[in-house]
């Protein structure tokens, strides 16, 4: 079995690892039709990544799926093949994220159905609050529960290059070198799903799964009343007012 | 492991490729007890079918658990096996859409509710409206988020030929044969099942995983209220009414 | 792998498909703990059954966690095997059902609250209803959508003997040997789980699945809204009000 | 494939059954990111277990993911490893609990957020009061549906020192010989988790298992509808108020 621990020797060692994780996502629901795109950073002077091409079934990737692109996300393999729709995000994230070693972008219901209701239309950034759990320590540099994220909303758009735009407004103005926990962990498109990212594909892949149990949990628990009948959203709100 | 993207070649190839949908789909609730069916255009003119037989569990589909029928859904194999009870649908989407290759019927929990949520008794067409969602991308010839799909729901019934003359007088007159974005992309029967299809099977299973998605989020998404309380739905209305 | 749809010829066939029945309940969440239990008729005349033992890890079945029982739940393979404490239940159905070839005993979460629902405390006897679903054809004997089936709910309790007698009570009175459609096919403990049946273990284990597909279609259509807002309950409510 | 029930012979047998059990609840969803943590007694006299490594994907656990701890949670095998954060817990239960041979620590949404809903902030000490089903039975000395088992809740916190006496002060003045049916079989940690024990890992595996699908049941029984419309929470409240 894959390790996705292991930090890839190679582009092959980097691509079967990518693979093992579209199987691994198809099979929990986050990568489901053609969606979903994952990248690894292969380079870093000059800034190059190897990157799920674009409209696989992320079940069933073959080593030909993937593409190495520039920074620009230009491919430069000379394979001719297409890269994700999406490359410019991962390259801008990881231009703007010096510590970046992959990049991953799924598909969940729950990530999905939470960004849209915190981003009515014609509203273009909102963010997710998650507070309190313990398992927002999964998140790289969190050591304790009593904290919370905010987790970027963007309005979703298929002008990629505007997007990347946006994000980078967002992100380039904050310190993403300093050491410990950093400015965010990811973000979300509204009605379209999770950017997240680490040093590594483990990083990465912790960071996934980590945000989807945390997507469920504030879901699911904002109808769940107490035995006595006040809904937790109640108390959440008022914890809040209390921040 | 059956590579469902690939054309089959043979009879046989097809077979092998649907009994791997089944098993599929009935591990992911999609085709539990006996419910389901499947089958895959083998020719155009005329036009012949291999369907799945009647009353089989798909998660165990033998070799044998197949027969070809011609336009009208009779048997022209010689084999006196006994095809899908509804055969004449699969024939009929076959017939008016001369793209399709495969044709997939499911039956999920969300579509299944959903569909009998949106059309009360006593009404015999209604539609549900997915809108906004990245995913609907997966449907083929739709390249936005901003747009919706309307899928429509027609009113259960055991008699088969009454109901593939109802979709008949509903899709007939649409434009099938347009470059591009098809009308619909697959139908919903209330309180029973999904139908879609698809160019080949790919294309045809990729239809129902998106489906399946969207169907989960749209009901999922009914009952989640914002962080600040406001229901999604009421905000889905005020959009709607927008429209 | 086992294959449940055949008839076994021996008593180690019997055990063989219900071992994988267990592995196959468990990995659904239908089994946990060590909770349920499966068994066989294996003799019409006398009756004779083949039962799990009690209090086993239904995922890992061994071939001596089985034990052959008399009409009145008593062993009599001389193995000093403690069969499972609701033996007399299985036996029960087995006699009054003269059609069945095995019984499945399963405890679902929707299953369990959804008797729990129906049945308030201090009430012994309730009824679960599920209309309208193409899925209830899944049931021996329907053959349309257009009806419904009314689970009979037992009020729990330690005592099999006074359920055992209840059952009786219940099922004696009703016309087991008419062919076609069966009085009921199953019925629910409350906050407990699900007993149903079938000629041979195939059709158990399908209505075993047909129930809990119905269960969660029931469980989670009562609070979906229809998209303009009116509760799906409300008109399920009007539709039974009609009957 | 391991077997969690025979009892471990050597430290690699439990170390290889922890393993099974990290592959396992991971899959469940139920040991995601780096959570949870698994520990066996090794040794009564002088109290050693053996626990996970602090940090570990659990899907993937090692043989040397393992350190041998003393009553006090210091490493005693001099591999250098660091057990995990939570070590003092697991070695207080093993001490309070004279019969406990293993604990399981995990991170379930239901858990995460039926232990939210009951415990607001400010709170140290609440309960889960699951109560009537037939499941119960699966949690050791319980014999009957008709009881209640009150689940301790204490607010998480960073500081195991801390909650180690917390959880000291509550466990030793209670009786932990008596033969029959314990004081309690586990308790969670406010928007963190789960622990249990069991005599052996396969009880504390079948706690886990007994406690998820109780967790279940009763957050999804809070909202919902009996079909005539009263909420089960109504009729939960009227029934522990005759408590």
């Amino acid at each position: 079995m894959i390790n996705a621990t292991a930090a890839p020797v190679t582009d092959m060692d980097a691509i079967d690892r990518l693979r093992a994780i579209g199987r691994e996502f198809h099979g929990r629901g986050w990568s489901l039709g053609t969606s979903s795109n994952y990248s690894v950073v292969v380079s870093r002077d000059p800034l190059e990544l190897l990157i799920t091409v674009s409209g696989k079934d992320k079940s069933a990737l073959g080593r030909d799926d993937f593409v190495r692109v520039d920074a620009a996300g230009r491919p430069v393999d000379g394979s001719g093949r297409k890269s994700s729709a999406e490359t410019l995000l991962h390259c801008t994230i990881a231009e703007l994220v010096p510590s970046v070693g992959a990049v991953l972008h799924t598909h969940s219901v729950w990530g999905t159905i939470l960004s849209g209701a915190e981003l009515p239309r014609g509203v273009s950034r909102g963010r997710l609050r998650i507070e309190g759990f313990e398992m927002l320590k999964g998140l790289e540099g969190i050591a304790t529960h009593d904290t919370f994220e905010d987790v970027p909303i963007f309005a979703n758009t298929q002008d990629m290059t505007e997007l990347a735009a946006r994000i980078r407004a967002d992100f380039a103005p904050l310190d993403w070198s300093a050491p410990g926990r950093p400015p965010c962990h990811g973000f979300l498109l509204s009605r379209h799903g999770l950017y997240t990212w680490g040093r590594d594909l483990a990083e990465a892949r912790r960071h996934i799964e980590i945000f989807e149990f945390l997507f469920e949990c504030v879901a699911r628990g904002r109808t769940l009343p107490a035995a006595g009948g006040h809904a937790q959203q109640q108390q959440q709100q008022q914890q809040q007012q209390q921040q």
